[in-house]
């Protein structure tokens, strides 16, 4: 039988010790392999409705009566296809979580005729059975990661359609362009061609104005999905762990500490205004002639290029307060977002922080410049009412629909380079064929966002990094 | 509201990473909750029908649309008190199993009226409202906890109450013979003393021979339960390490490995014929005048003691291989069952073999003289089926009830007791009183396993042993 049409089974729930444990079973002999487990002899139950069943193992060598084969009582769940979660035939069992009593349901499911699932093989099949798409397929993936509220509610809007109605949307605006295209060919003799060409500039300008709009958004929808990235740097001693520590210990219950291949590189996330940081703690930098510490420091710096955001610590009671900020900022070039942090605020008088934040304030122009001291953990307000700002700006407006997809991003930057060559190529008078190839082009990169465009050879590759049993 | 009264909210399934996470409620606001958690704006769902709803969490700050607070799209299941686990009212909610949907829906249902439920009070609950009795309630632990074919068949017996029918029967025995002893009080001055003392005495004295023999299962239980203790013990260079790794390479796919306190002391489980036995390895035993390794060798022996099977190891090919084992056995005095392995099998002709074995047979009557080579493996169907013979032992026959509780076990040896000093009274002619107060404490004993007898005070320790979400 084809590998796609047999019976799937696997473990849906976490395998730490529980409870419950559900296992779950998609295809043709979703049932039948219930009605051997359950040893029913009756009709099947009502579809969708929890029905007690004694699930029957093998008895142990020399115990052959009913009872003692016994392996558990489940609650079962059957749903007729094409009304269900993979559109077959699916059974959910509740189990007592014993790991034996899995483990042996899952292998009396094999000797029954399933298999075992592969990862994501269940939405993999509701997508081949057209319950979902692709984008909302891979939401589903997002969803069950989702670990902060801006996760799951970008997960969400995806698994209930949000990029692919924008995707549809645009497909549908290339496919009027076809036709005005073809229109326009077909009047070509007869004088009309000026009017409709400026039509059909608009019309693909305007779809390229969106695939770039929402390619845009993949920015902030990599730091929704993977978390804001913040490096934090400054010259040796300037207060960098503390304020590490710091951060990190704001929400420690769902910190992970990962010591890097640096001694000195700390890495830890947590969760601001439902946005994910992940903050890096580098090496000081400093002028130095030691080759070793030269090549540190260019790490550094490669790591700060990377940041979305990169907080400039400064000793405030240093002597050469005023002139570091400056220097840094110099050797900091790059795009990213940048505040500088006067730290060690305590240990110099109200007067002088003054002036020092105003004038610095002044040469840095737009960088908010804030003080903060690890002692009386004054400008806390101030810091997180940044990092809240960023959250902000970062998490979706209502109805939003935002990229969080490497290849989602793809296909739409390759829709934008495709549009750019079929609008040179409307303005230099391109054949009809070549025109037609970069539309047919821009529809399937599209069209493989929601996989109505033919994707086999991707569909692996999505589908593996799934959790078996999804 | 009283505590046992509120609704409780718990996670039923593990927390590890899965495609389905099952949120359970239970208590007279389960419904309501699920009413707030999904929007429901008519009536309830049908009782025990899988049904599709979403389900809001509170919006992001700014984003205030229906959509956008979509916090899962979750399979629901409403049960009505009585018919359900509980016994109350009951909602299963079927989530992505992402940890900030989990979170939310937890913290949304505490928001909503309801407490997270303590361990264990899920099944308290069905206690407290009749669904189970206290041993059965029991069982469902054991049963969560199965590691092996033998603890599933043992809980599940117990769950489906096959030790709650034991103890009923012996308690309708004792009514009987409490009925009986009135009965004599009534007539003791019309002479018909003699024949009913005759009836008590046979009527107790079976009684205890049931509690007696139900206790003396409880050797094999905690093995079942726990594990059968086997410690390999020998001189040092016997092969007990390897010998160990060997039967635990059996099917490493289960084994854990243990480094102790101790250097030399290494344990390991795997299971054979259904039974889960660990494996401990043991100093070598030698005469030694150096205090610290008389403290090894001290320990070594103590550790023997508590085993169940000691497997001695001796060295066919050293020049008192006919000596040790007789040094061997009378160092190892104790209880144990043991068996005498003749190690390194290879490096011996096999007559010289077969001569050393029968000369050990011979001396040591009933305790097996197996041989074995790690290298030919030879010896090693011998030894298994030691292993596996053992395994059947211990193993329930069909029906039997084993008892593996030790609160149980102390319930019958205490039943015990009490049943002795009132077969003594009945000798002795003590007043009607006391022997009242024995057969009361007898009913109470046996009555605690069940449940029937008050038992408020041990409920606490039962049911904290669960997990969280049963």
């Amino acid at each position: 039988m084809d590998s796609r049409g047999r019976t799937i089974v696997a473990l849906a729930t976490g395998l730490t010790q529980a409870a419950v444990a559900m296992v779950r079973l998609s295809g043709p002999e979703a049932w039948a392999i219930v009605r051997k487990l359950a040893r029913l002899q009756g009709c099947y139950p009502t579809p969708r409705t929890a029905t007690l069943m004694r699930i029957y193992g093998e008895a142990l060598p020399g115990i052959q009566t009913q009872k003692s084969a016994v392996l558990d009582e489940a609650i079962v769940i059957l749903y007729r296809e094409p009304a269900s979660y993979t559109g077959e035939d699916v059974a959910e069992i509740a189990l007592h979580a014993s790991p034996y009593i899995v483990r042996s349901v899952l292998e009396l499911s094999i000797a029954y005729g399933a298999r075992m699932a592969e990862p994501g093989e269940f939405t993999e099949r509701a997508f081949l059975n057209g319950k979902l798409d692709l984008a909302e397929a891979e939401g589903v993936n997002d969803l069950i990661h989702a670990r902060t509220r801006a996760q799951q509610q970008q997960a969400m809007g995806q698994l209930q359609g949000g990029l692919s109605k924008e995707v549809e949307s645009l497909r549908d605006r290339l496919l009027h362009l076809a036709t005005l295209l073809e229109l326009e060919l077909d009047f070509s003799e007869e004088d009309v061609e000026f009017a409709n060409r400026t039509e059909l500039l608009e019309l693909a300008t305007s779809i390229q104005t969106r695939c770039r709009e929402l390619a845009a958004t993949f920015s902030r929808g990599e730091a929704i999905r993977s978390g804001m990235p913040v490096v934090i740097v400054g010259r040796p001693n300037a207060g960098k762990s503390t304020l590490l520590n710091h951060l990190l210990g704001e929400e420690r219950a769902i910190v992970t500490e990962i010591a890097g291949t640096t001694r000195d590189t700390i890495e830890g996330e947590c969760v601001y205004s439902g946005l994910l940081f992940r903050f890096a703690d580098t090496a000081g930098l400093r002028d130095t002639e030691d080759p070793v510490e030269k090549m540190g420091i260019a790490r550094t710096l490669e790591h700060a290029k990377r940041a979305k955001l990169l907080l400039v610590l400064v000793d405030a009671s240093s002597p050469d307060a005023e002139r570091v900020p400056l220097e840094l900022f110099q050797e900091l070039d790059g795009n990213s977002r940048k505040a500088l942090l006067l730290t060690k605020a305590d240990r110099v008088s109200d007067s002088a922080l003054g002036e020092l934040r105003n004038r610095l304030a002044g040469e840095l122009g737009s960088v908010p410049v804030l003080l903060w001291s690890s002692v009386s953990q004054g400008g806390d307000a101030e810091l997180k009412g940044l990092l809240g700002r960023i959250a902000t700006e970062t998490l979706p407006e209502a109805e939003e629909v935002v990229v969080t997809n490497l290849r989602h991003y793809q296909a739409l930057a390759e829709s934008d380079g495709e549009l750019t060559q079929l609008l040179a190529g409307l303005q230099s008078g391109l054949s009809q064929e070549l025109l037609a190839f970069h539309l047919r082009r821009v529809i399937a990169h599209l069209g493989a966002i929601t996989g109505e465009i033919g994707v086999e050879e991707i569909l692996g590759n999505i589908f593996q990094n799934f959790c078996i049993g999804k």
